[in-house]
């Protein structure tokens, strides 16, 4: 569901190399094996993050999902201006009040230091966090992974003068999960830092007492006995809650694609690994010929890895059956031909 | 990255059919295509909530999930209880206020109605909080699905005594996300009248205050202004806060994986409808010689289709050249045999 970062990246050789490989490799399974010229793990590894990029090619637009960003803080900054009076709690600037109220609310920290106390205001505040909660996944969906991605070039290029470009660029797109993971890792700790260091001297809180509220914000525990109360810290507050909470919530899915990428490599490598018997050989055996050939293995083992399923299979066979229309059990640019002209009488 | 929910429900016939459907079609593309016979649209529906079938299998089990939840609730309320004097707020019940306290400090809700007040409790629970966290996304990986897939096969019985069983299983499995999501959804609207009922009878709040209780609850955002105060509310929130915050949780997940499924089935039916050119033909013929046979068609569709890349296909070809040890492009019984005794010399 999530598109590769790197493959930007790596596109331009990927691309070039694209057709040239996959014919030579075929061609040298006939004469010469490639066996042990590239090693199989580092493959393994390679091939999964790649594995739709297409599909990430359709998700929302970044700046789609900007516009909607910027439409729902005008308007809920607007609203809970209007009906400020209905509005409980420390305040300081209308405006900027209704503004961290609104954060707070669509992040769900709800620290309870500004509360509505009518039931205009309080239903409201529901209709707030339920379109909130909607745009956080939004953004978590699609925005975090543009931003995390030109981060990455960075430190993929800053890394790379050290290492060396062939290197680095196998690594990193080798671990491109785990660089991922480490990126929003290193922004999570100077958020941290930053929105500790920040209470404890402008809120003048204890630094246990401001790291706790640093604690209970990105985790959207939000007691609400520590907050942000001054001028100040609310506009500190407003830019700071919603890249920190963010930023947590990035992480775990991270943590959670480096788990399924783990495991999946291993399913991978198992299947990979497994001994070919003749009763595989049986089943891979699509055309009923006695042997199989490259393309009839390659199929069985990505349906073995869940990669692809019989449907899935039988589905393309269906289109390839209206094309071959000689029936001769292979597509040819006469069959091609004969199919589109004999299209309109379908 | 789910599991399929009714791929179980389904596994019987679909094993039963897998081998021989798979011969049968492509037989009859050199005798009598099969064009038209199967409607083309459901099974682009169908094929794809399965694509990772095998992946889910290798899933964290539910019981292990379960066993980290007793353990982490235990250890919760053992810890708390202990250092009860250490938070202050509004108390009843010794063991229920510390079970309570770490219910709504898991779930990140954080009303703040009972709050930390010592430097090792204010840590306490923030350590609390990013397990808790941790939990809670390992619970929604994995067993909401698995409770839900209980729920939707009640669902799935009681329509198949109306419509007919062969109808609803196809439907069903056409449908299968939509269906999660319409469960949790029932699901989630039985606990919100249930919660509004109870806060409004036990905690005597108004109606509109116990609606804005639960909304602010199971958004997670818990202002505080309005929690459960008695010693029955707070027995009925341990229950009512953990399943309520996880099913609107899941609700988004399953709108997302919706989101996402329609975009997949979009992709894969413009792949499909797609004219298909001389170009196409050149680039699917693998093994050069000039025609497209079916093997090689499906491959070239699939990776169209972003359910395959290149990398996944020269993997398995390194495996394939490895096995072919008489370069003949093809697999025999003969070359799995030379294979295995020729492995203990690589």
């Amino acid at each position: 569901m999530r598109e590769p970062l790197l493959s930007s990246l790596l596109e331009p050789t990927a691309q070039k190399n694209k057709k040239g490989l996959n014919r030579r490799r075929y061609r040298q399974c006939k004469s010469a094996p490639l066996a042990g010229s590239v090693p199989p793990k580092k493959d393994v590894i390679s091939s999964i993050p790649n594995s739709d990029s297409n599909v990430g090619k359709v998700h929302p637009s970044f700046k789609k999902v900007a516009l909607f960003f910027a439409v729902y803080l005008g308007l809920g900054a607007v609203c809970f201006y209007l009906v400020r009076n209905q509005i409980e709690g420390k305040k300081t600037d209308g405006i900027l009040d209704a503004v961290y109220f609104c954060i707070v609310t669509m992040t769900t920290v709800g620290y309870g230091d500004l509360v509505p106390n009518s039931a205009l205001t309080k239903l409201l505040a529901c209709a707030f966090v339920f379109t909130g909660m909607a745009l956080i996944g939004l953004v978590l969906s699609k925005a975090a992974d543009y931003l995390l991605e030109k981060q990455e070039i960075l430190l993929v290029n800053a890394l790379r003068k050290k290492v060396g470009p062939s290197d680095i660029l196998k690594e990193a797109e080798t671990n491109r999960v785990k660089y991922k993971c480490l990126t929003v890792f290193v922004l999570l700790m100077v958020l941290i830092v930053a929105g500790t260091t920040f209470l404890a001297t402008v809120e003048k809180l204890e630094v246990v007492d401001a790291f706790y509220c640093v604690c209970a914000t990105i985790t959207t525990l939000g007691y609400g006995d520590k907050s942000f109360s001054t001028k100040a810290g609310r506009a500190f507050a407003v830019v700071w809650i919603l890249t920190s909470t963010i930023s947590l919530a990035q992480f775990f899915l991270y943590m959670a694609e480096l788990n399924t990428e783990r495991r999946h490599r291993a399913l991978v490598k198992s299947v990979l690994t497994r001994k070919v018997t003749n009763v595989d050989l049986e089943a891979a055996d699509l055309d009923n010929d006695g042997v199989v050939d490259a393309p009839e293995f390659v199929l069985y083992k990505l349906k073995e890895m869940g990669k692809i399923t019989e449907e899935d299979i039988s589905l393309v066979m269906e289109e390839f059956e209206d094309l071959d229309v000689d029936q001769s059990g292979a597509l040819s640019a006469s069959d091609i031909m004969l199919a589109q002209s004999s299209k309109p009488e379908r």
